[in-house]
């Protein structure tokens, strides 16, 4: 059922470009949606791309444009003028417009807007472009159905006949005063099902979960996630109207979200995907590595303090990667824990005491079963009792340790809006080994000492 | 604007139900939407469960008992009769309603459905039961609205008023043909905006995505997402319209299968909450410490065998973190990036070895500046030349194994069937400390030798 691009079609597509077989890459592309014609772009030149554009409807189009990424667009716009640009902006909704032309250098982004032909589209653009993109007055779209409070059934159909030519997908009608407040909502099935004589206010909901334009993008898709909103509505500080958030962006919001998460937790820096530059990838991963780096250096020359000890017992050394990787093991389970519960805000907030009790108990546990397990296998595989207990002792505390450390930092990072993935990554790994470090040291340096 | 459930405002309701206040909770409950309920639900005893249920309306419950958690759920059921809970069914989307039977023994589940009032629902739950609930037929809903392709609009809008009585959200109206083959859409907009008379087969659109029964539910949200579509139909083998589903189920599917990719790269081995009990949570984080644990004895066992040279040189010990954080951070970062890019399967699929070509590029751009930092840095605090030169041949080897292995294991465990996140979990950590000891041992061995 999915369409699978394989190089023989992608080569085959190619060479139809080359020689200019028109009726082949028109009928081709016909038979393709536009999300799947994307990844046939990604292979193209900007040349070809252009060419290929030149082959379809202004419809997909619009859609490839919206969805393919900023880069290879912006160097796709160098090839056509501002007048051939707004020609394609003019038919695309105004929120998918706003986010084309927000990631263009401002003059380009002047020049188009006086080509668009639509002055009311012009107009939502100019609205739109004022508002950040990560908050919902970003997020919206212009285009909407409204009717007022005061209509019939009827004048509803009227206006959304007049209305609903710029709309794709119609699901519910906004319900406002003479003063464009929002007042509530009627669906389609209502409009449907009533008489035309009906009066809006007899059917309408007034009951309806609005969002204010200031409201971050991560609060309007929790939000529409937690009520299963198919489209949410934006009212400015006045109570009035202005746009409409679909799902579709709101799942956008939670797939970045998830796809920061993870890079935040596996020391990458910034967002990279597999197939891009080599340099690129290289640069997002060594700011972590390097990190990670200073805290091992600044262990060996922790360690260095007690270069006598291990002399005495070089046998202190094998349980090094044991202690840091359990305690790395155990932090990041920790800080993951935190970091999901901090994303469903859903249960009434624990306090920070409360949330550290239950930590702990949970670590005596783990610490328990893990050092009953060490202590016996350390002693049984022939090396003496007490430098089993050292290990196991040390064990003990930095799982204790390495818990509280991975309870807290996603808590106090989130407290400064730091997003607390960060604290699941290398951070706490890097961290973690040293302390676990110090610990084993430590415990050695007082036990070996009696 | 989103509602947060404070402690007094719950000490409050408790109050309220212990003293059955009936008129102050009913107006409370009233206000509030079921899934800011839900928060309050779980503070409750099953006793209060059931009182508080005794206040709602129909619909609430129901929306309350799909939402909230299995384990309460069921725990709350043995508090009412069969009877009573095949009201609550009654009343649901089929597809809750066999999510909910699905979680009970058969025993209960069939009791249920025998005093299901509703005959059609009856047949449709169990028509539903019969499918897996991770496939396609076990995300789809039976309640949607079809029209014939012989019919006209007014034929339609008759049809949709017999049908939509149980449907909420109405988006689009299929179009079957006699044998109940699906054939395309229209849209209620194409509707409303057409006249009575115009056929169903002038303005109904064929190109329709259906996806089959037994599709994977990760395959329908991809597509669902990858077309920005809000209902998709479901059609059997015989290409016959059996159900849809609708967007809100394929969120459902993304968040959970980013909570599971974030616990695999956690060592987190069940789907665990902060908030579950103490024990739960202890025994979900165990197994993957002891593995951990294990690996660690291993590389102890390991190091063993260089006793003799530790004694030699005891500055060798120092490193040993150094070298296993760094192979775990560069894993980690390699595996995430293919896991990543096996979620988005947008592009050609790479071959392993144009794949691991790249990854070695990147890896000896990061394992040359490393070394260099290293190797300078374990000079100028006083380390002889060789030691540096050691530690630092040893990292270049770590950094490019570690990479390697990080791009090799998730697409092995994708091959096999396996979450490809888990190999960004302890299991790339663990194996790397024991590859990175191995190197770093085997060199020093070697360098020490001349």
């Amino acid at each position: 059922m999915q369409f699978e691009l394989t190089s023989e079609f992608l080569e085959r597509i190619k060479f139809a470009i080359e020689t200019q077989e028109e009726v082949f890459l028109k009928a081709t592309f016909e038979e393709l949606y536009s999300e799947d014609i994307i990844p046939i772009f990604y292979e193209l030149t900007p040349e070809q791309q252009k060419y290929t554009l030149s082959m379809l409807d202004i419809e997909t189009i619009g859609r490839i444009l919206i969805n393919i990424e900023t880069e290879t667009r912006n160097q796709l716009f160098t090839y056509f003028t501002s007048t051939e640009i707004a020609v394609f902006i003019n038919e695309m909704y105004s929120d998918d417009a706003a986010d084309i032309l927000n990631s263009l250098p401002i003059k380009n982004r002047e020049e188009i807007i006086a080509h668009i032909s639509d002055s009311e589209m012009a107009l939502n653009i100019n609205e739109l472009l004022r508002y950040e993109s990560d908050c919902a007055g970003g997020m919206m779209a212009k285009e909407l159905i409204k009717t007022n409070i005061n209509w019939n059934v009827k004048q509803t159909i009227e206006e959304i006949r007049k209305q609903a030519e710029n709309i794709e997908k119609l699901y519910s009608i906004y319900v406002v005063d003479d003063e464009d407040i929002l007042k509530g909502r009627v669906s389609l099935k209502k409009i449907i099902l009533s008489k035309d004589k009906t009066a809006i206010s007899e059917i309408y909901e007034p009951d309806i979960i609005s969002i204010e334009t200031f409201m971050e993008s991560w609060e309007v898709s929790d939000i529409m996630q937690k009520y299963d909103l198919e489209t949410i509505p934006v009212v400015n500080v006045q109570g009035k109207l202005v746009g409409r958030i679909t799902i579709d962006d709101a799942v956008d919001v939670i797939k970045e979200q998830a796809a920061e998460d993870i890079q935040a937790m596996s020391g990458i820096s910034s967002p990279v995907e597999e197939d891009d530059s080599i340099w690129k990838l290289a640069k997002a991963r060594l700011p972590w590595l390097v990190i990670g780096m200073a805290g091992g250096l600044l262990g060996a020359a922790f360690m260095g303090l007690f270069e006598t000890k291990l002399i005495l017992i070089p046998a202190m050394a094998f349980f090094i990667p044991l202690i840091t990787a359990t305690g790395g093991n155990v932090g990041v389970q920790s800080s993951s824990l935190i970091v999901q519960s901090l994303a469903n805000n859903d249960f009434i907030t624990q306090s920070t005491s409360l949330r550290l009790w239950r930590v702990l108990i949970v670590a005596f546990i783990n610490a328990f079963v893990i050092c009953t397990i060490v202590i016996l296998f350390v002693f049984l595989i022939g090396h003496p009792l007490k430098l089993a207990f050292v290990v196991a002792t040390a064990l003990f505390f930095v799982v204790i340790l390495a818990s509280v450390m991975g309870t807290i930092t996603p808590l106090v990072l989130d407290r400064f809006g730091i997003n607390p993935a960060l604290a699941s990554g290398p951070f706490i790994t890097t961290f973690n080994d040293l302390l676990g470090l110090a610990v084993y040291f430590g415990i050695a340096g007082l036990l070996y000492a009696i």
